[in-house]
């Protein structure tokens, strides 16, 4: 037990949290970090001098609250939407929070908490399970196959029989990289209405990434959808703390209800404005991404490694145990540590995670990759 | 029911929020704003340059994460408490979130929730009452003297039936404007540790304002006891969003198993910590303010208002009903707003609520108190 855990543990803190430890990649200083699923494309400098140009206009009035319902922001983001999503989205529809996680939070507020329960496919995005915690929500961890796919039928038999208010379905999904297909989501959403009305939680994080399409044109004639985004990822924005939702207007009013007022700065605003005016550049570094991801499938399986298909801008991997358990995954983790590059180890049997870097981190990466699978050849050999 | 209130209610939302409307004063676009108790002096160009300067910086790093512990900003923060407030404090003891708000509900996952209870005395900050509805902790509304004072014994015997696990003591108090004296806390403090060990949370929001100290140094052995605080008021950067909490620093820990990773962004980071740069030049409006607000506090009572003695940068007045029931304040709430001046119906019978102004703002809103009250005079003769 840590210092910080036992003398927590002396506060009059609530039973469950007794013991736990905070959330959180380990931050560590290392040539190569390809852990957290940052985009590694700094913003571009026009972009940079636009945001300090907005920001000082915001600072101007920054002694008056900001606007409590975020209406630039959500007009443009609904924008970017109608563009890129195959499905027109309007401001009314579309609400945004610091990060995805509060987004999450609050829809989970509005929709879980006490006496509710949520459940999500397993593997998936921790913070879904720990978020829920945070509110009351009871957490059920749904089934995927052996190879992170989700069965319908099987997700379908586990939605009926557990009953949740809430479902969440991540794709891309993170840390595995595979995209759920839209029938697949349609069959989970019937699912989970004919038990009792559910609210479904699309996560499309990392959809930006993805080979396929964004599924906002399902949000058309289903009002407990709701498909949540982040700048974090495609806009190279993880320092900014802007998640948003697209929903029916009713879930928009729903979450306001809960939100903290005021609870998105002026600042944040201004800045999240000023990226999505250099919406196209941004794009452009996805593509490279898309280009390096599929460039460490390609390789990763060239050296031997099995790799789970990615539609994000992170890879899933592990050395091949035919037949047998999946292998130890720790012990490479800290084989590539040794090497100067830090992968993350999400926890599942056997797998580790790559973000896609920039062409120089991944060529370091991949020389690491083939340097260490050589070596446990030689050493089960 | 409004058209939002019946759409929500047609989705699986909590039975509590059905029927709620979102918190926030009402937005009305009148030519002098006193009812948010917000700043009315524009930060100084320099400061507005600087955090342009600042955040140009970070925004170079945005496709990284932010400091997730905010190191940088918990030690400017600190050093301003330790130079402040009387009492030293370290980074370890200091924790910041996106505005007050945050802290307290971060605060209230930790130490409320699910079979909890939160206790304040009201008429007092409502938001501490709507969050702890958020984080599923239970409400007590504990007594205050009619004179809006804090009694000790009768808040003592309060917290000793109900045994709540969190207590809340805000001071300044908002709407009322009176501060609680440093003995009242020691009081409230020792009920709430005899009965079984309770966190007790001080929100010293407006305590710049205030003719006394901060009760920082309260904090000595005291490893239950929180003091909130923020930027917002005493720092003009209510657009900012930047609360913060001193406390042991196991509280520290405790909050951050509940906080949602990265949660204060890298540009909210570096204009806090440009603002903190110009704390003297900020806290010199501060004294404007104290001054103006003296002035409200007497002009209001010369006019023949009953006015609640002040601490904060606000002030609440009523128009006497010598013993009579408390006046309906809403028909006076309305003749302000027909001269122009927006104040504050914060639904404390009788009882209206202004922000202190630049000295013009406030001379428009005693123009208007003095003509209202004479009108009311002739009316009621």
């Amino acid at each position: 037990m840590s210092e910080s855990t036992s003398r927590i543990d002396a506060l009059p803190i609530r039973a469950e949290l007794r013991g736990k430890s905070p959330y959180g990649a380990p931050q560590l200083d290392v040539p190569v970090r390809l852990n957290t699923n940052e985009n590694p494309y700094p913003l571009p400098e026009p972009l940079v001098e636009r945001i300090a140009e907005r920001v000082r206009e915001a600072a101007r009035g920054l002694n008056r609250y900001p606007d409590r319902d975020a209406v630039e922001l959500r007009t443009r983001l609904a924008a970017y939407l109608s563009r890129t999503g195959g499905h027109p989205v309007a401001p009314e529809n579309v609400w945004a929070a610091n990060g995805s996680n509060e987004v999450i939070q609050q829809l989970l507020q509005a929709f879980g908490g006490p006496g509710r329960t949520a459940l999500g496919f397993e593997p998936s995005y921790s913070m879904h399970g720990l978020i829920a915690r945070g509110t009351g929500t009871g957490w059920i961890s749904g089934p995927r196959a052996g190879d992170f796919t989700l069965d319908p039928e099987s997700a379908a038999r586990t939605i009926a029989e557990n009953r949740p208010d809430v479902v969440f379905v991540t794709t891309p999904n993170n840390p595995t990289g595979n995209a759920v297909p839209a029938e697949t989501v349609l069959a989970l959403y019937e699912a989970a209405q004919s038990v009792k009305p559910s609210m479904v939680i699309v996560d499309e994080a990392y959809v930006e990434f993805s080979h396929g399409d964004s599924l906002l044109p399902l949000l058309a004639g289903r009002p407990h959808l709701v498909i949540s985004r982040t700048m974090s990822k495609a806009f190279g924005a993880a320092g900014l703390r802007l998640g948003y939702l697209a929903a029916d207007p009713a879930v928009v009013d729903a979450v306001q209800l809960v939100r903290l007022p005021y609870h998105l700065s002026a600042i944040t605003q201004a800045t999240a404005l000023a990226a999505l005016e250099h919406t196209d550049t941004l794009l452009g570094y996805v593509e490279q991404l898309k280009a390096e991801r599929d460039r460490l499938v390609t390789e990763l399986r060239a050296a031997g490694y099995e790799v789970t298909a990615s539609d994000a801008n992170f890879v899933q991997f592990g050395i091949p145990a035919p037949g047998g358990e999946p292998r130890e995954a720790h012990a490479l983790w800290e084989g590539f540590l040794a090497r100067g590059v830090l992968v993350r180890d999400n926890g599942v049997p056997g797998r580790l995670r790559v973000s896609a870097g920039t062409p120089t981190e991944n060529d370091a990466f991949l020389d690491a990759a083939r340097a260490l699978i050589k070596e446990d050849e030689a050493g089960t050999a």
